[in-house]
C-alpha cells in the first residue's frame, strides 16, 4: 500500500491536496469546505470567469463556515486555479468531480483524470444521477471510482451518499469513508446502486404528495410548508421514519406498530396521488410560489435557521457525551 | 355573542376550563399541556385506574414541559376526574375528545356532549382518520364540531390540524384557531376533508418508499433512518418542500426548478415502489427494528434532542426578532 494511505485514522493527512473539477454551485460549496478544513485545493473549469464565481461564492460561504466553528481567515491561502484537467490532477489525494450532469461528459472527464492522477489518488464524483458502473466503463480500473454524492450544500448539510459501482474495490469505499469522515461529514454507503440514490428518492416520494395535496385544493405551498416544519420535519431532524414509529408502537415497538397501524398505513398508499406536471399543474404551483421575500432572504434566513438546528442537534448532550442527534445503533 | 367568547386576542381568557374526553396517551398528553398553560382540566374516561395513569402520564411530561420554559410545579393543582361524562362538560369553555377511533364510538360521545356541554363550549374531536362531517352526523348542531387532530405528543409538537366538516360553521373554526394558537400551538386549517389529513398523508408517503429501500436491500433501516436525520429531515425541520424547493431553484424560484428539474423528478416518481405488508414485509421490518437500545432510553434521547431543536427554530433572531423558523408568507 502506498504511504500516503498510512495516516492515523480520523485525520485528513492522507488528503492534504484536493482537486475540484468543476466550479459550479456544488464544486464551489465543496472547495469552501475543503478550505475551511485546511486542505489544499486545485479548481478546475473551463469556463470563462470561474475565478470570480468561485471568489464570490466563498465569500456567501464564509458566514456559514464561521457559524460552524470553521476558520475561515485567508480562506483563499490554499487555493489555486489550473485550467488545464490532467495538470490540476496530476498531484492530487482526492479528486471530487462536479461536472454536468451527462454520462458522455463524465466518462470522458474520469478517462482523463484516471490518465493524469497519481495511481492512488481517490476518485470521486459528485454526481446525483449517473451510476459509478456506467460512468467507470470508460477507465482502465473502474474499480478506482466511487460516487460521493452530497445532499446540497455539500459545506452546511452532513450527508454524503457513497455509492459503489459493481466494480468498485472495497478499499476505494473504506477511504472514500474515511475522508469524508474525517471532513465532518455523514457518508452512508449504499448496498445497492438506484436512481436518485436514497435521499432524493425520499425526498420526491414525499415531494409527490405535496404536489397532490395543492393541486387538491386541501393546503396551498404555505400551509404545506408549515404542517411540515411543525411536525414531521421537527422529527425527522432528530429521529428517522423507522425509528419514529418504532416508538410509536409504545413497549412494543416497530412490530406492535405495524401489526396495529400497518392496515392504516396500507390504506392511506391506496390513497396516495399521482400528479404529473403538466402545463396546469406547473402554473398552479409556479403561481403559488411566494413567499414573502426574495430569494436571497429566504436563503439567507434558511441557513440562519439550519445552523441553529445543526448546532442543536450534534451538541453534546450533558448527560451522555453524545451529540443530541439519535445516532445509529451500528455506531452506539 | 356570549360573554365567554369577549377576551384579549391571542390570550385564553374564553378557554380556562377544559374537559379531556378519553385520557389514553394523547388525551394525557393535552392534559399536560393544559394544566401547565394555567387551565383547569377536568378528565373523563370510564376506563378503571385511569387517575393512576393520568398520574404516570403527567408526571413522565414534567421533564419535557420544564424544558419547553413552562412551569410545572403543582401541576395537578387545576386537575380533576370526573367519570360521568355529562357532568364532566356541563361547564367546559372547551371539550378535546381523544376516544377511540371507531365512528360510531364519537358519534355517541358527541350526542352525549353536545346533550351537556354549553351552547357556546367549543367542541374538538383529536381524530386522526375520522371526518368531522361523518362524526356530526349525530349531532343536532353539526355546525358546532370541528377536528382539532395534534401531531403526537401535543404537549411537544406544534402541529394541530384544525379540519372543518361540511357544516362546520366558520366562527368555530376561529375559536378552535385562536384557542390553539394562544396555547403556543402551529394550528393548521385544511381547505378540503381528506383521509389521513395532511401530515400523516406526507408521512406515509415517504415511508412507503423508505419501506421500498430496506425491502430492496438498498440500505437498512437504521442506515435510512441516519440518511434522513441528516439531510432531508434537518431541512424540513426549517423549510417546507416547496420553499426548499424554490430555493434550490437558483434565482428563478420554483418555477425555474420546475422546468429543469421536474422532468427527473417525475422519472423517480415512476421509479418509487409500492410495497405491502405482507408476512415476509412484515418479518424483515420488525426483524430490523434493533436500534441499540431499550425504547424507554431511545424515547429520553429523542425527546431532549426534540427539545433542542425545538428551541434552535423558536429562538428569536438576533438580527430580525423572528423566531429562526421561517414563517409562512401569511405570517409576515
Amino acid at each position: 500500500m502506498n504511504d500516503t494511505h498510512v495516516a492515523a485514522p480520523g485525520t485528513l493527512d492522507a488528503y492534504r491536496r484536493v482537486t475540484v473539477v468543476g466550479a459550479g454551485v456544488i464544486g464551489s460549496s465543496w472547495t469552501a469546505l475543503f478550505l475551511a478544513k485546511g486542505l489544499t485545493v486545485t479548481v478546475t473549469d473551463p469556463m470563462p470567469g470561474v475565478e470570480q464565481l468561485v471568489h464570490e461564492q466563498l465569500r456567501q460561504a464564509v458566514p456559514t463556515l464561521h457559524a460552524l466553528g470553521l476558520p475561515t481567515a485567508d480562506l483563499e491561502r490554499n487555493l489555486r486555479f489550473e485550467a488545464d484537467l490532467g495538470k490540476a490532477v496530476a498531484d492530487a489525494d482526492v479528486v471530487q468531480e462536479n461536472g454536468p450532469e451527462r454520462l458522455d461528459v463524465k466518462q470522458d472527464l474520469f478517462a482523463r483524470i484516471e490518465g493524469a492522477a497519481r495511481p492512488d489518488a481517490l476518485l470521486l464524483s459528485s454526481t446525483s444521477g449517473i451510476r459509478a458502473t456506467d460512468i467507470a466503463q470508460a477507465l482502465k480500473q473502474p474499480e478506482r471510482l466511487v460516487i460521493g454524492h452530497p445532499f446540497n450544500p455539500p459545506h452546511l448539510i452532513p450527508l454524503v451518499e457513497v455509492v459503489p459501482g459493481e466494480k468498485t474495490d472495497r478499499e476505494v469505499v473504506e477511504r472514500a469513508v474515511a475522508f469524508y469522515t474525517a471532513l465532518g461529514k455523514k457518508p452512508q454507503v449504499l448496498r445497492k446502486e438506484v436512481p436518485g440514490f436514497v435521499a432524493n428518492r425520499l425526498q420526491a416520494a414525499l415531494f409527490r404528495e405535496a404536489v397532490n395535496l395543492v393541486v387538491e385544493g386541501v393546503v396551498t405551498e404555505s400551509e404545506l410548508d408549515g404542517i411540515v416544519t411543525s411536525s414531521v420535519g421537527l422529527r425527522w431532524a432528530v429521529a428517522g421514519p423507522f425509528r419514529s414509529f418504532h416508538l410509536g408502537g409504545g413497549t412494543g415497538g416497530l412490530p406492535h406498530f405495524l401489526e396495529h397501524l400497518g392496515p392504516g398505513l396500507e390504506g392511506l398508499w391506496r390513497d396516495l396521488g399521482a400528479p404529473v406536471f403538466d402545463e396546469a399543474t406547473v402554473r398552479l404551483l409556479s403561481g403559488q410560489a411566494q413567499f414573502g421575500a426574495s430569494i436571497e432572504e429566504l436563503e439567507a434566513a434558511r441557513d440562519k435557521a439550519q445552523i441553529k438546528v445543526l448546532q442543536a442537534v450534534s451538541e453534546p448532550s450533558a448527560a451522555t457525551g453524545e451529540p443530541a442527534q439519535q445516532r445509529d445503533a451500528s455506531e452506539a
